[in-house]
């Protein structure tokens, strides 16, 4: 046992310096906010003697407000705080938790100074950019409860030598149920009928002659990732036809499981689709990816879901091609900014199937994501490695899919 | 052919005896509401004669207005009358297509003396009361552009030596990704996420603290039919835990495949099941089958779907357990009568997903159910049988399920 405790420092000493010579290399050839210096020093210090140093850790969620104790394992809000509280506590960690993240007076900004680590999440993002980091001098690391980690400055963060890391694979079923939930809700027509429930009437003429099957139609997935995959999948008994559009061709056996036709050129994809689903990450490369001319190439009266991000449309098209009955629903949970103001057009526009960013989150959701995040405190404070799969931003590199 | 086409009518005129005979041995048995004599005598004469006749056909439907031009498949509504007016009328034959269907004053009691054939639908039903029938000395038939003809008094059909047909088939898959779209809806919490979309809101907590995955969950079918089969098929791939309670047990491939353990015993059942789905049809014995004392029986939080018939539940005992939250929600598009009345209960307990009767006729069910009705009265017309699963009353017997 001593043997084995001394080879695992010693290897854990080797793998800090390979990778501050890693990360040093990196850092030299990007556009740092800091010094070489004083950001690779400072990570490599701090992983060092993590391992006993008493941490402020503050989190950013939700507020669960009147609903906070209305379920036992209602963990993702404010109050529920990842439920994590207590073991944080009797390890002496400080833990701040707030919803109150907008602006430099924000309860965020007030303890960035000396915040070792930010946890967030998607539903009700701590916008970490480079200013703020610029500020968060002690910062060390950034968990993301949850799936998705665009709101942080990801290139600020690998050149400030900061980990980014999510719970990968925590709430991809949550999304991609979600997912199938819009398109039923959109293909079918089903909220004009139950508006008509609610307020008295019955005209099914005016939900029939706009509701359909979705067996028979063409479904097409940008992004064929996690969620993706888990979305074909449930789609494959719906006995529709099933395009993908990926960087990435599955291998021949699970293309057949799935049921899916590999789509080389979304250009070439959308025309073709009754319904397109977005699951993708939002990058530079993504972001108002579905423009006027992208959303004129799709077919008209196609239907729209997008649970993956907001700003990977170009909000103001989608909302006049729902007016315009180009787009003949158009669904999802995510919102350019979060959360979305009182007037954004995809409230007011028709045939919508919209709500705050919710589909990550249900209760099965949250407490998967709490058991992710303790999981990688455990491992920080103990200077051991997250599992692979988990890190964004890793010694001064992005994960793959955000390059 | 010749010779063809003559043993083809001799075996028509042979099998016309053997169910004169059939019929009139049942008849004699029932509680007719007409004497045998006329009732049997005047199908024989119909049957007999019904090739070439001209006909008086009346189709109910519900009114297309405004959303008639607005798609050219809509051929549910009266305005599209299925699509077969053309057709009938260079046949000779008299169509009339109205909505108007309660009370002597509506047209269909206008037409009923001398109607030989009704067509109707579950969306907007004819009901074809015992009284109605006795108004109606012509008529033969009665179509169902659907399925489920519960709004028909069977037995009254029967003695009367009527033919009860309806589209078997034509819309089975449309309602189970309905139902499916239901459990969705209810079990992810969607529609409070909608409402604060469209209200200006946002506030994930209101809608996460009673947001689940379906994944996991425990679902039971009442009725593993056509609808209900093919409902558990499509849950497959969502990992949950399906049981279907039925009359009958399905063979050991099929339960294999479908992935759903049978049930003996239906009160056995409910507890287990996290959602409850309807899929039987209205029967004697299935009215008010979900009553105070049932509902009870199920787990605290339930969520039911209910595409069936509404009278299948206790009207007032569904609104008291959503609003003591006994029955997390409750979703379907069936009302005990339809159109719903505007003060219908229904309409105001809370955590509901109910529509107008909706499920069964999209556009894609339309088609197929106006193209089965248009194929029944074309042999009709030549004397032929319809496929044998179509008959709801034949004979004087009712279909299996409805005995």
């Amino acid at each position: 046992m001593l043997c084995l405790s001394i080879s695992l420092s010693l290897f854990s000493l080797f793998s800090v310096l390979k990778n501050f010579i890693t990360m040093a290399m990196k850092s030299a050839a990007s556009s740092a906010v800091r010094s070489l210096l004083s950001s690779s020093s400072s990570t490599f210090s701090r992983n060092l003697h993590a391992q006993g140093e008493r941490k402020k850790i503050v989190g950013v969620f939700y507020k669960g407000g009147e609903y906070a104790k209305s379920n036992p394992n209602f963990v993702g809000c404010v109050e529920g705080a990842l439920g994590i509280r207590e073991w944080l506590e009797s390890k002496g960690h400080q833990y701040i938790v707030t919803d109150d993240k907008e602006g430099p007076n924000s309860e965020l900004d007030k303890h960035l100074p000396d915040a070792h680590i930010i946890i967030s999440t998607p539903f009700h993002p701590a916008y970490v950019t480079a200013e703020r980091i610029k500020k968060a001098k002690n910062l060390e690391l950034l968990l993301t409860a949850g799936i998705g980690s665009d709101h942080v400055d990801l290139n600020a963060a690998a050149a400030a030598g900061l980990t980014v890391a999510e719970v990968t694979g925590s709430n991809v079923v949550s999304v991609a149920e979600d997912e199938l939930l819009r398109i039923l809700v959109l293909v079918r027509n089903f909220l004009p009928g139950y508006h008509q429930a609610v307020n008295g009437e019955w005209n099914v003429a005016g939900i029939a002659h706009r509701a359909y099957d979705l067996e028979g139609k063409t479904i097409g997935t940008v992004g064929a990732g996690r969620i993706g995959k888990l979305l074909l999948q449930r789609l494959k008994p719906f006995n529709c036809n099933l395009l993908y559009y990926d960087r990435l061709r599955m291998n021949t056996e699970l293309e057949k499981e799935i049921g899916a036709k590999f789509e080389e050129d979304l250009d070439a994809m959308l025309p073709k689709c009754d319904v397109i689903v977005i699951n993708m990450p939002l990058t530079e490369q993504t972001r108002g990816l579905f423009d006027k001319n992208r959303i004129a190439k799709c077919k008209k009266g196609v239907v729209i879901v997008n649970n993956a991000r907001g700003a990977i449309m170009d909000t103001q098209a989608i909302a006049d091609a729902c007016t315009s009955g180009h787009v003949a629903g158009y669904g999802g949970d995510v919102w350019p900014v979060q959360p979305a103001p009182k007037d954004h057009p995809w409230r007011f526009m028709p045939n919508h199937a919209m709500t705050p960013h919710i589909s990550g989150t249900t209760i099965d959701a949250q407490l998967r994501y709490a058991a992710g995040v303790k999981d990688m405190l455990d491992r920080h404070f103990r200077g051991e490695d997250f599992p692979q799969q988990n890190y964004i931003v890793k010694e001064g590199q992005l994960a793959s899919q955000y390059r």
